[in-house]
C-alpha cells in the first residue's frame, strides 16, 4: 500500500518574524511517520490569507491527501486561518453550531475554575466558531478554540492551535485514530548506528552503494564535527503494511553495512 | 524603502521523517529579521530534485529577491541541492576552481591538525565543488564543503550547509556585509510586554484596535496557558531606515496599549 503524502503548514507572523521558534512542525512529523505517512513537504507562512491559501491549494493540486495547519485560530483578528482556507476552496463561511457549544463549555469551564470573571460568548469568542461550511470541530481539552477536520474532494484538511500543548492535546484525543484508519496497517521503524572515522566524505560511497542494493530502506549519514575519534551516525528507516517485513529489510540493509565497513576496518557499533 | 523579500528552504529527508528538528530556519528568521530582510515564507523538503527545484522556482515567480537554501551540499549521493538548483534554472552544473581550491584547502588543514589520515581528494570531496555556472563559493570555516551564492535575473540565491554550526559559521563570515548592502540602511526593533487578565480573548478587541491605529507597527499577542495569573504576552514591532523613527512609532503604540488598558483596569509590564 502506498504511503499518504502529507504537507504541514505552519502560521504566524512571530515565526517568520524569528519572534517564536515552530516546534509543531518538528513534533507532527514525528508523529505522521511514526504513524506511517509520509510528510512531503512544510511550509511556514505569515497571518495573510493569500498565503494560506496558496499553500493550501497548493498541497491539494500536487497529490497530498492530508493537510496539517497549525495555528491562526485564536480569538484575535490576526487569527484568520480558517477563514483563508474558506475563501480559497470558495467555500461559505458560517457559523458552526458544534463548535460555539465547545467554545460555550470551555469558557464555562474557565468560569467555573474561577480562571476568568466572565463566561459570555463575547464577538471575538464567537468568532472562533465561524468554520468552512462542512468543516468538523475537534473538541480542544486545552485551550477554548476547537480544531477542524474538512474532507475536500477526497482530501482532509486539518486545522489545529498553534499553542504547542492545544494542538498535542487535540492530536492525541481525536486525530490519532483518524490517521491510524486513514494511513491503514502501516509500520515505520528505524535504527541509527554510529562509527568511527575521518569524515563524512571517507564513507560516502559506501553509504550510496548500501542505498542502492536496498532501494525500499532509506539511509542516510549524518556529519558531526569533525575531530580524530570523530563518530559518524547512520540511520537506516523503512516503512510498510507488513512489520516483519519491515524489520527484516532493515536488518538486511545493516548487514551489508556491517560488512562493507568491516571490510574498511570501521566498526559499526549500536552506541550512539 | 520597501524591505527585501526573503524565502528560506531547509532541505534534507530527515526533516520531513522528524529524526531531526529544523533549527536553521528560526536562526535564520531572526538574522535576516534583525538585518532588516522580511522573511515572506519557509519550505521544508526533502533530498528530491523536484522538490528542491520547486521549491526555488516558487520564490523567484513569486516576487523573492533573496532565497536561502540549507541542506544538501555535503558529499554523499543525496546530497543534491546545486545540482537541483542548477537543473531548475537550466544552468550548466561545472567544476568550480575556486570551490574546488577552498575544499584541498580545508582538507590539507583537516590532516595536518591529524583529524584525516589521508587529504586527497577523492570523488565524493571533488563533488562539492560542482556549482551552477555563475555560483560564487564563499569559504566554510567550519566543515569542507563550500556554500553558494548566486545571482540570477536579479534575485540573489544562497546555498548554505545543513550541519548548524558550518551554516553560522558562513553567514556571519561572509553573508553578513552583503546582505546589509542589499537590505540598505534597515533597521528593526522590537519590545515584548506582559500583562495579566483572564485570557486571550479578552484583550483581542484592544490588540486589533493598536494595529489598526498603529499600521506601521506589528501588534501580536501571545496566548499563554490559562490561570488565575495569567500572563499574556504582547510583541510590538517595526523596521525601517530611520531608527529613531522606528523607535517612535513602537513608542507611540505602546502608550496607546497602556492607556487602553489601563482604563479596564489591566497594569502592563516590561518583566515578562
Amino acid at each position: 500500500m502506498a504511503q499518504v503524502r502529507c504537507q504541514i503548514i505552519a502560521i504566524g507572523n512571530e515565526l517568520l518574524l524569528g519572534d517564536v521558534q515552530d516546534t509543531n512542525t518538528y513534533w507532527l512529523c514525528q508523529q505522521l511517520t511514526g504513524l506511517g505517512g509520509k510528510v512531503i513537504r512544510c511550509f511556514i507562512v505569515g497571518d495573510d490569507p493569500e498565503e494560506i491559501g496558496w499553500a493550501v491549494k497548493e498541497g491539494l493540486s500536487r497529490d497530498v491527501t492530508l493537510i496539517i495547519t497549525t495555528g491562526g485560530l485564536g480569538p484575535t483578528a490576526d487569527d484568520i486561518t480558517l477563514q483563508a482556507i474558506a475563501r480559497a476552496l470558495e467555500l461559505p463561511l458560517e457559523e458552526n453550531e458544534e463548535a460555539l457549544r465547545m467554545i460555550e463549555s470551555r469558557y464555562q469551564a474557565l468560569y467555573q475554575a474561577g480562571y476568568i470573571q466572565d463566561p459570555s460568548i463575547t464577538p471575538p469568542r464567537r468568532k472562533m466558531a465561524l468554520f468552512p461550511k462542512g468543516g468538523k470541530p475537534l473538541f480542544n481539552p486545552v485551550g477554548t478554540a476547537p480544531a477542524m477536520l474538512l474532507e475536500y474532494k477526497g482530501s482532509y484538511i486539518v486545522s489545529l492551535p498553534g499553542v504547542p500543548e492545544e494542538m498535542k492535546g487535540i492530536f492525541q484525543s481525536s486525530l490519532v485514530p483518524f490517521l491510524k484508519e486513514l494511513f491503514g496497517q502501516a509500520f515505520y521503524e528505524s535504527i541509527t548506528v554510529s562509527l568511527e572515522c575521518g569524515d563524512e566524505s571517507s564513507i560516502a560511497e559506501v553509504v550510496e552503494k548500501v542505498a542502492r542494493l536496498h532501494p525500499g530502506v532509506y539511509v542516510k549519514s549524518k556529519a558531526r564535527a569533525f575531530g580524530k575519534k570523530v563518530r559518524l551516525r547512520v540511520t537506516l528507516a523503512a516503512s510498510g503494511a507488513d512489520p516483519e517485513e519491515v524489520t527484516r529489510a532493515i536488518g538486511k540493509a545493516l548487514s551489508y553495512l556491517e560488512e562493507e565497513m568491516a571490510s574498511r576496518g570501521i566498526k559499526v557499533s549500536k552506541e550512539l
